[in-house]
């Protein structure tokens, strides 16, 4: 049943992918408070040394720590007290030898010590004597001038999306706003003839549109914004006219539905009247999103999606999920966990030479995890409302056994 | 070190969420489309059928099923062919036995039929007479009327964070608004002489806000909303001041710095002057994020952070987030992955009694997972930039050895 020449998704995407011009996407100056999970467009050096001087970690006293060395309490060292270091000030006086200075924690190191003892192992004599319990070595309970970031320090690199430790960072070298990548604009096209809006009172034979809210969703969580260009009628001119516009005002062209053939032809043909190299596949080894169409037309994706909500998730994560982070310019990415091993609770069946998709639930049973098929076919919006991810079932097996391992990546 | 009487994290945990008023979040109605990522406050229950009819799931033909029984290439069936299902629309005729009728993927199953057989199978004789090459059962290529939902059926639990498919069900049974909780407010109040915003220029002694910066995105990723107070002078009185207007405008109040043993207590003593409980702890085992101060006043929590950028990520992970989280009005969530398994790269130290919190990048070397432990101080930001995640050290163990299997909390 499933075409020998349909291309794997894999080799399909690649075929999109290798046909997108080069260049890297426009960008925009943002407050760095603005700037969470946006991708950052340039290196960001530090101009200054972070801490600006080096810094007490502990409430206690600034020493040299030679006048430590071998202090313990049964025999403590004695260090004359004189001065005090207070917060966010600079020291005008220096600790000489013999002596200590009292500091916070975050506080200055003042000039001559090189360590700083913690309170706990200190013992005041009188107001300008303290005993030493303990030894310290230079450097110790202090940060040093330059140890978190040194100035010239490349802090950040191109292509990464920004996480509240980085926009942490960011402040505190003093850099507030930040060039990041502009957000691709991906224009959705409804398409269907019985595809009604969700506010619209529902005639027998009409359903409504539940892809373009699906796919809003998908793509607002990965750093695009969609314009949905409404529900345009199963007729060539209209469509024509909404993809030509969508090509003018957008980076990425989604049209779904046109489930029917002739539908399915139609959009097929009007993607290759858009421009060269038209349509790439036009149809891929993959259940559910079979119907799948793919081509770059005046320099961009245009996406034919099957009108399935299931397969609507799928060719998301297959295909535009991957074209949206290079089209967002998102370079490597810290170490994200997408998917879990799991023990197939059940069997099932597949055929050979496709991939197969199952929508899975995953329930933790005795410290095990175990995968259980959610079964129904690829029109129903509560088998992925009901799922936790999906497993592949690849292209050369026939199915999977109840007991084996397989690996489920999460929505 | 380790004061033994100090709690651990969870303990720690326990008391402030003991003390916090029952009673659910505050709700609001928002547009579908606005709901992403928010959480319901109601239980969903579909007032229609979808679908509203029995759907085609393949272009083909409808038919008795019956008609088709024993048909196979080598003995095809015929039947007459008469009417075509038009996409949209209910059909006004009705299937008579030994006739089928076309009907596009999608379209409403005609009165008479209880299957579709795949335009694949079928071959035209005349303009009203096909060949029919394979059998089907009744209900076959068809969703059922109610199939995927079912008038009466609950879809959607309160409690639950909506994903891109959620509200794609949603729009599915015609439910275009939606009530969700409220995000909470969260009030960041940064004290310390040495703390100055990003945008000042530096004096010697002093250093930029990072915490307020970290901790805004942590909340905004976590459903709440942040309100800077700004940065307070070492001040009892306005401090204080700070405090008694967070506690009037938001949910919950956070208190960064602090970090002088006179500081702290001072923190801990305004929290204990605003009302009972006060204070219910002061001072976790953990490390890092041992100074934290946690305490219930006016019915909502007030939280004392320790100054360094680690510790408040630290702390943000086991403390504000599942307060948050049930601030926000959070129930069961799907099967999401926070940790992974992976190596430990090098050996790392720990003192017994109490929890530490080590930060770890990680990478995949021959299909292997390891840990590298992120050395520096816990003041240090650039510790947590480098990090993808965190492993645990429990209280009971001296370290962890090189080659150990160990669990990443991913950030």
């Amino acid at each position: 049943m499933f075409d020998k020449n349909y291309l794997l998704p894999a080799d399909a995407l690649a075929l999109i992918v290798n046909a997108l011009p080069g260049g890297r996407p426009k960008t925009e100056k943002l407050p760095i408070e603005e700037s969470y999970r946006r991708i950052i467009a340039v290196d960001v050096v530090s101009l200054e040394d972070l801490p600006g001087f080096s810094r007490s970690t502990v409430d206690g006293y600034a020493v040299h720590a030679e006048d430590t060395f071998g202090a313990k309490e049964t025999s403590p060292a004695y260090l004359g007290l004189k001065y005090e270091v207070l917060m966010g000030q600079a020291p005008d006086f220096e600790v000489a030898r013999g002596f200590a200075a009292k500091i916070p924690t975050g506080g200055m190191l003042p000039p001559g010590s090189d360590a700083v003892i913690m309170l706990e192992h200190v013992q005041p004599v009188s107001e300008d004597l303290i005993e030493i319990l303990r030894a310290v070595a230079p450097g110790d309970n202090v940060i040093q001038l330059g140890e978190d970031i040194r100035k010239g320090e490349t802090v950040l690199t191109a292509g990464k999306s920004l996480r509240a430790q980085d926009i942490g960072a960011l402040a505190g070298i003093g850099v507030t706003s930040i060039e990041v990548f502009k957000k691709p604009v991906v224009s959705f096209i409804s398409t269907g003839d019985e595809i009604v809006s969700p506010d619209s009172p529902l005639r027998p034979g009409q359903v409504r549109d539940i892809n373009s809210f699906t796919l809003a969703g998908l793509a607002m969580n990965h750093g695009s914004i969609m314009i949905k260009k409404g529900i345009i009628r199963d007729n060539y001119e209209e469509i024509r006219k909404a993809i030509e516009e969508s090509l003018q005002d957008s980076d990425m062209v989604l049209i779904s539905g046109g489930t029917s053939a002739g539908l399915k032809d139609m959009t097929a043909a009007i993607i290759n009247d858009m421009g060269m190299p038209g349509v790439l596949f036009h149809g891929v080894s993959l259940k559910p999103g079979k119907p799948m169409i793919g081509g770059v037309a005046q320099g961009k994706p245009v996406l034919g999606l099957p009108g399935h909500p299931a397969a609507t998730v799928v060719c998301f994560d297959l295909f535009i999920k991957p074209i949206l982070n290079r089209l967002r310019g998102l370079g490597r990415q810290p170490y994200i966990i997408r998917s879990v091993k799991a023990t197939m609770a059940k069997n099932i069946a597949s055929a050979a030479g496709r991939e197969d998709h199952i929508r899975v639930s995953v329930e933790e049973k005795e410290g095990k995890l175990l995968a259980f098929p959610v079964l129904g076919k690829s029109g129903l919006i509560t088998t992925l409302v009901k799922a936790d991810g999906i497993v592949i079932i690849p292209q050369s097996k026939l199915g999977l056994d109840a007991g084996e391992e397989v690996t489920v990546r999460l929505f």
